[in-house]
């Protein structure tokens, strides 16, 4: 087995092995991504421009777990509870695994994990932190397939693990 | 904007850009993800060896459009016909797509489209082109759950692109 490092960026690692090309990421144990549902029954929803596509995309909540200074050993639930806090301002009494796997093998060696977080509490203002800047919908479960069409007809994309969540939150 | 080319392999750019890094593909006009059900009412499944995470990867029949010579002007729904007869032997009647979206926009400006396939044939032997090693699964609606449960327990990993498929066939 041949690897070759192509590139060593300030996140990602651009590697190439036995004629595939691929992007690591660099000193990050997880990646979370939370299917959040509210007590009233609705799903948060986190809306920001995202410059690989030019657009913005709806998405759920998520983020990396150990990529910061002290959070190396960073729990994946911790993880997830801190992003759904940063992104969206709620806390959750409950978060728990419901599947992993990675979202795109063809060019990243990613993994993803899905929390389902319950007995959620506004507590903060949400919206990201630093340079972020994160627009929160709350979506009724009922209205979710219309409300992502409508935002599609925008122009905006969705996040297939947006749809991915909602199977494993339907049949679980 | 700034916009910088950290490195251009032979499938991927590596690319830096206001502070976010990502891969990009070169020469790809879109990216075809198939959900096909036989009229017994069987999921087509794929599962191949894949390099960036060292595990065998049960996904949905997936390919590119216009990744080879000759085939730059390639429809998505005439790549997404190919992929499927290529990965499982299996002709389809109709092919129509169901939603597009960025399944790793943090690392990646891929985009991919689903297509729902039906009327299928088995025409060919499948397996993949080249030095491709694809196995076919067949697994009944029903059973699709349990099935990637057991893949799991084996310690094979699921792409979250089969439940996202899974919610769109659902819906539509």
């Amino acid at each position: 087995m041949s690897r070759t490092l192509l590139a060593q960026g300030r996140h990602l690692r651009f590697v190439a092995e036995d004629g595939w090309e691929y992007v690591e990421r660099n000193a990050v144990s997880g990646i979370a991504v939370i299917v959040a549902v509210t007590d009233e029954g609705r799903l948060l929803l986190v809306e920001q421009y995202r410059p690989p596509v030019r657009q913005r995309v709806i998405e759920l909540p998520a983020g990396l777990a150990g990529d910061e200074a002290g959070r190396e050993g960073e729990e994946l639930v911790a993880a997830a509870r801190r992003e759904l806090l940063e992104e969206t301002g709620y806390e959750a009494d409950t978060v728990s695994a419901l599947a992993s796997g990675p979202p795109s093998v063809g060019v990243s060696s990613e993994v993803v994990t899905f929390f389902r977080a319950e007995g959620l509490r506004r507590v903060g203002p949400g919206g990201g932190e630093g340079s972020e800047s994160i627009v929160l919908h709350e979506v009724e479960l009922g209205r979710v397939d219309a409300f992502l069409a409508e935002k599609a007809a925008e122009g905006l994309l969705v996040d297939p693990k947006v749809y991915a969540g909602l199977y494993l939150l339907h049949k679980s």
